[in-house]
């Protein structure tokens, strides 16, 4: 729970010490509080050839209320900046210091269409990268490569990754990349996304492509209900299994703060500290053990009179030996409790109705879900699960205006690793773009963002809360 | 381009010291050779409930002579085997040393449809992953994720990637674990991939998950040609970029062998090293700067005659800075050799007719184009174009028969990696499964395979050839 390295070379000796030796010194992340605003500080937008998101991102800049500055490449933000009420100016590279650190990086390829155009990419970045403050944030923009009208789109579209991955990797300092597909029609649903990668809220989410689809025929968007940016989870019920300790409090503290009405699960062995999370979070507790045959049942039961609107399945264990030492057993409840219950239980809540159109499921995987890991074959194998869980349900759910997602964390300071070995752990903490581990809070407020009702447009995708890990496949 | 630790762990003093010191002992790798068997040793299978494979397996089994056992799991198998006429016995996890070590474990899980069923994987390889003899190979077969009819069967067939690469980071000793989906129907075009899968030709190709595709309505499967497996490229004509020395004398090399007619093309300074590589491969030397406005024209021209029947674009650069200080030539060139100039050369041999119908395109990737790289924007950028050129042109090609697919080399020792500094090429060598950087001809074996007449099924894929390396995305 305690990277006591971060602290040291972040104390005044201890920075000394580190800037001597040449050891690294990891950031002490900007994260989000509630007591300290959001946003603030100069953002920088650059842009391709015909960006068709400068409209949406003066939405969000006014939003959020931050002022702009236009590098050479966006020149059509002033005029539309002075139109939208927007104070700003240009961004100069020959003396970027005068106008201080920039906040936040924004650029819009959304309109390249081919690999001859990718150009301004390098020369935005060129001039402003160096300007960038400590924990700043890059984002850029694109179409989702795979709807693209010709395959010379769709390749530029899709270099577009490496480019933000390799960004990621280079900026260091707490600065997360991050990259947003946008799909066209779906430019009036970027807001609560660009938010999210814009906020300390995603400290620990780096080096990651997420796509915004739009609203499908068979729903109307404009059923998305009106919300409140500072409260958007307000009169919705989310439940959380695996509540009450760990990763899963710091979900169900999350969503409370957001709004919320949680209703934590968890085994009855964990019953007294449930109901010690919930009561601080005027939740509910259940206790049930949800690889128990009959418990899809018994929690529709629980939930059925007032429905649900967010179902997060954080419950999960791991029983980790090599497969020639591995027992059944250790392989049965890994898959059944990480997996198959997920699968039962939401079939419940889903046949009976019980959670609602425009609700929000949520799955934790893993990187070792994604990349396999010695010694986990049972764990992985679950985690795999997960995501095929959320590809093949999303276009099923779709017509209900449901999505379904996953978060995958990296390394995240918990109990749980507080009892790996030192050599591993360390090994686990710095092999990241932010050299450190992540806290349960940076999972629990990527969870926070999926479950937004703002994110109607983002369903079917596995989110990394891995600060751009190096591990991967 | 010499691994001196490798060598050293290797040598009877080496092996001991760091057995004493407790030092990790890379595997020299087996490798493909023409005066030896590729193939060799018993095979054991295993199964999940209702394996859809079997028949194909046994086929194989035939075709490649060697000897298998069945594991409990895969008791079809025996009878199976016997109406194929071959020699087949009982795998016994009581008593595994009797019967020697393992050449490889073949799994079938095409017929799990729920991840409650998921349980044999666990109990084939716990049984005989400890049998599996050194650059032992593990195949697990499947059905594509994305064609199965339900959610639940999704999932389970999902999961199993997780699985698989899990089982190749326990494995080591230079055995491999790769996953094989064949989509139903596809089961006549298995041979080819899992030829490769089990030869030393891939030594250096673990944790992939590739698909097989069945043919498309369009086009004919019964248009494969006829072809020899001990020359299957015999006939056919072969353009190779970047091809005088290094990486691509290597595939030249490989393609040669495999009886192609090979047509090297590198740029005019290195006209003396292509010419010498071709020469003894009786090839064709082409000197063209495949960057020129006019070299997609006059390298048509040069083809116009013969046709040509397998592209691989392997010319590609490096111009490593941090974007700060990249100029604008290097991020352009790096961009125009490495994508736009494929792009442009495919687009010329596709228009004329010149790549003929039932041919192979084979494009370069990089792990840096998957994972990002620190100083790599303008590479990462350009190699994440070839998977979008990849993915992006499979379907429109369909129809023709042509398949197009592209490497993604990790560290591969070659006259480049051997100027890294040593401290970060031991970090690359060594952050893998085989504890080891690549060779050439690793990468170039791979080309071979996905140019062969047998991998029909084979499109829109990128296959890692990087030991499976811990990095990723």
């Amino acid at each position: 729970m305690n990277d006591s390295y971060l602290n040291f070379v972040n104390s005044p000796f201890g920075a000394r010490l580190a800037r001597s030796l040449g050891l690294p010194k990891p950031e002490v992340l900007r994260r989000y509080r509630a007591d300290q605003p959001e946003f603030g500080g100069l953002v920088a937008l650059g842009a391709g050839r015909e960006p068709h998101l400068l409209d949406a991102l003066a939405t969000l800049v006014a939003s959020i209320g931050v002022t702009s500055v236009a590098h050479a490449s966006a020149g059509l933000w002033v005029p539309l900046a002075n139109r939208h009420g927007l104070m700003t100016g240009r961004f100069e590279p020959a003396d970027p210091g005068s106008q201080g650190k920039l906040a936040a990086l924004l650029f819009d390829a959304s309109g390249i269409e081919d690999s001859t155009q990718l150009e301004p990419l390098h020369g935005f970045f060129h001039d402003t990268l160096r300007s960038l403050g400590k924990c700043g944030r890059i984002i850029v923009l694109g179409r989702p490569p795979e709807s693209c009208a010709t395959p010379r789109q769709w390749t530029a579209q899709r270099a577009l990754e490496g480019f933000t991955r390799s960004l990621g990797k280079e900026a260091r300092r707490g600065i997360t990349a991050n990259l947003v597909y946008v799909e066209q029609g779906a430019e009036n649903r970027v807001e609560a996304t660009l938010r999210f990668f814009l906020s300390p809220r995603s400290a620990y989410v780096s080096g990651q492509a997420v796509r915004i689809a739009a609203a499908s025929s068979a729903t109307s968007d404009d059923a998305t209900p009106a919300f409140d940016w500072r409260q958007p989870l307000a009169g919705r019920r989310a439940v959380v299994t695996g509540a009450a300790r760990g990763i899963g409090a710091s979900i169900a503290s999350v969503l409370a703060a957001e709004g919320a009405h949680v209703i934590g699960i968890d085994i009855p062995t964990a019953r007294d500290a449930l109901d010690a999370t919930m009561r601080q979070l005027n939740g509910t507790a259940l206790a049930f053990d949800i690889a128990a045959p009959e418990a899809p049942a018994q929690i529709a039961a629980a939930l059925d009179e007032q429905g649900v609107d967010i179902v997060v399945h954080n419950a999960g264990i791991t029983k980790d030996k090599t497969i020639a030492k591995m027992t059944d057993a250790a392989w049965q409840s890994v898959i059944d409790i990480n997996l198959s219950a997920q699968e039962r239980i939401d079939d419940a809540l889903l046949a009976a109705g019980i959670l609602r159109d425009g609700g929000r499921i949520i799955g934790v995987s893993s990187i070792s879900g994604i990349a396999g890991n010695l010694g986990q074959t049972n764990y992985a194998t679950s985690k795999a699960g997960v995501i095929g869980r959320v590809q093949s349900m999303a276009p099923h759910l779709r017509a209900r205006g449901i999505t379904i997602n996953a978060v995958a964390p990296g390394f995240i300071e918990t109990q749980m690793t507080a009892k790996i070995p030192l050599a591993i752990r360390e090994a686990g903490r710095r092999m990241n773009s932010m050299s450190q581990g992540g806290q349960p809070v940076d999972v629990a407020q990527t969870i926070a963002w999926l479950a937004h009702p703002g994110s109607a447009g983002v369903s079917g995708q596995i989110v990394r809360v891995c600060g751009q890990s190096l591990i991967g496949a």
